[in-house]
């Protein structure tokens, strides 16, 4: 075999539309992934969370420290404490051959695009908004007026479907999952990634 | 769903690396591709060839003149009889929603290409050229002489991998046609092919 890099892929797509369900289906079939882990500013749970397993906990002098050296793959600051990506793990991981997976809103992969150009980005999108509304109500969580605001904000976000690579629509769990996975692999075929590592392959064996 | 038109896939590589079995291992799982039918000039063999599902059976003449109107994706002449690749029941295939899948020699590909760049070019290799030769030996049919040229062939055509979208290697027949299938569903949800109608059918649906 040849010696190949690990690729980034990024999962996205609105709110509502089903990215963690669609990922932890996938984490359960497909064990050659590894999971993004996240780095926070905010404490550890009660109960077991774990260093290096649920986030990286850091101080919000250490997280701050390495926005400003450019190691974040992307962050947002939510309710004071900053959550991100750092980029070390997942340029470790692609380095030893292994494909690293982020599941992430869209705002955060558009921050990933800028920062790792060479991931392959899939946008998850809704079978049409009024399934998207009514993922959103079944939750029973927001009002009426945040879940127009929500609906604004998916059209707004459907509209940066132009920087990803692929689009898999969720009408089905089954079938979202066996296209992530269709594009993992043949992503893996793609020429540009493999030719020159197998043009030398074949050449060396020959003598 | 949105009303999607059919991709053309191609499938060369080397003779002896197993483009024919992995076509018909990928045909007896797989009922949403449709085959390309080539066109021959050469007489119906006796005991049921049949028009249309075998050949296209046309006269010298008839081959020649959609030579002339550039109705061929790609022809070549062997032991005095042409064998080609009609454009139009491709063209219709495709506009009807349908993916066609073409097995194809290299110099027939690179034709295709020149013909029908739209189309996704997958190059299947062995996983060594020690492994082509056993291949090519284990047949039995040809002399030590053929077999050389065959390999020096191989070597040359190895080098036109920078024309093709995919390489698959080889390997194993499942494995193999599983990239396959992995290429042409992860094909369909690329975003340059399906952006624009979703984006459609996502605002359509909200008035």
């Amino acid at each position: 075999m040849i010696d190949e890099k690990g690729i980034l892929f990024i999962l996205s797509g609105p709110s509502g539309v089903g990215k963690g369900t669609v990922r932890k289906a996938l984490f359960e079939q497909d064990t050659n992934l590894k999971y993004s882990i996240s780095m926070t500013t905010r404490t550890k749970r009660e109960g077991g969370e774990q260093e290096g397993v649920d986030y990286f906990y850091r101080s919000h002098e250490q997280f701050e420290q390495m926005i400003h050296e450019k190691k974040m793959l992307e962050y947002a600051k939510y309710v004071g404490n900053y959550y991100g990506t750092p980029r070390q793990y997942v340029d470790e991981m692609i380095e030893k051959g292994h494909d690293v997976f982020l599941e992430i809103e869209v705002q955060g992969a558009l921050q990933v695009k800028e920062n790792f150009p060479q991931g392959v980005f899939i946008f998850l999108i809704p079978p049409s908004l009024e399934e998207l509304k009514n993922r959103i109500v079944e939750r029973g969580t927001e009002t009426e007026d945040l879940i127009i605001n929500r609906l604004k904000e998916a059209r707004n976000e459907i509209e940066m479907m132009d920087k990803y690579d692929y689009v898999v629509v969720n009408d089905n769990i089954e079938d979202a999952v066996r296209k992530v996975q269709s594009i993992v692999q043949s992503e893996h075929c793609k020429r540009s990634r493999v030719a020159k590592q197998y043009k030398a392959l074949l050449e060396v064996d020959d003598k």
